[in-house]
């Protein structure tokens, strides 16, 4: 690929986006970060879209503690335009996601955690596939809060689903409808995700500090 | 500790439990679970604690991919009566927040990102250090998803407040206020910060799919 723009060498690569030499030559090594251009034996030059790689996938790995398989994953996604803006943020909203728990004596609990996502998400008008990954994983957290001596209904989480709706809305309204950056997307919404995270936590050291402080 | 209620072997626990007798045996090695009351040579039994203990372990896990020393934490934190409910979701809170990055060339950009978040604080009019490690987390993202470009400035997370606000006052009010069972409410806390991602992530799939499918 041309590299555009400015030019610099490694070390100037490793200055401007804050990673160790060693580190961006593991990048390299494990093709998470395309090749420079060779300028000689053992150097090459890297432009401005290493230095946008470099941020992002600092950000998938410091911030989102994406293991690399997962960063590889969404780099791939990101990069192929094949795959439209939807299915890239399936892609995205699978990381992270552990893997089912179907154990047969969790069989009845799951089936019955099951029915009740499908019911949120009919009372919502989503169009969501109860049996998709995410909706699963919503059903595991109910099996699980249930076996705990919680009794959280689904219709708990009707603020939540509401909640949430509202934050995407808002999110998706940061693209650009002509031509979205598919990069500034995906790191968009991993990001977003862990600040949202956090800014429960916040309101959790408050309120649990008002009611029992 | 005595063994209150129903009483079983190793293979029983391990079925109505659902995990395997090798890794029960694994959690009492690790202390992540307190041993069983000897019957014999080479042979214990285990109560309703050890039950209720197991699916405390499994969900931490298996649901929310803790590490066991954070698991170990948490554990030690519940039990410890000195800690008042507010101290224990303090502990709870700093689960899985990753190693603060204080890189020299970062120290400008996360400085003006916490006066961001210190305002967001003042505004929600909340009790939190500015200084804690979720607010520092917060900013933390915000560094990054400037870096990346997106110019989404503190305003844009009010709403991310509000919304955490009115989920966590209502997670708040499921404790009951004599005696709060203190490992229902970190569970509960920990599971219900799962539910909050698969809410979001099914609200994204809804929506990237109405706006570009």
């Amino acid at each position: 690929m041309g590299i555009r723009g400015f030019c610099m060498r490694i070390s100037d690569l490793s200055r401007q986006a804050g990673v160790p030499v060693p580190t961006i030559k593991f990048y390299l090594r494990e093709r998470l970060l395309p090749p420079g251009e060779p300028t000689g034996r053992n150097q090459a030059i890297y432009g401005e879209m290493h230095l946008r790689r470099l941020r992002l996938i600092r950000a998938f790995t410091t911030i989102s503690q994406l293991d690399l398989t997962s960063v590889r994953t969404l780099l791939t996604a990101i990069e192929n335009e094949e795959f439209p803006l939807p299915e890239l943020f399936e892609i995205v909203n699978r990381t992270q996601l552990p893997q089912e728990d179907s154990r047969p004596d969790n069989a009845e609990a799951l089936l019955s955690a099951r029915d009740d996502v499908e019911q949120l998400i009919e009372e919502r008008g989503w169009r969501v596939d109860p049996d998709a990954p995410v909706s699963a994983h919503l059903a595991q957290v109910l099996v699980a809060l249930r076996r705990l001596g919680c009794d959280c209904d689904i219709g708990f989480f009707t603020a939540y689903a509401e909640a949430a709706e509202r934050l995407i809305v808002r999110e998706l309204d940061l693209l650009s409808l002509e031509g979205p950056d598919r990069a500034a997307a995906v790191a968009r919404s991993v990001l977003l995700e862990v600040a949202l995270i956090s800014t429960r936590r916040m309101a959790l050291e408050h309120h649990a500090e008002l009611r029992f402080g």
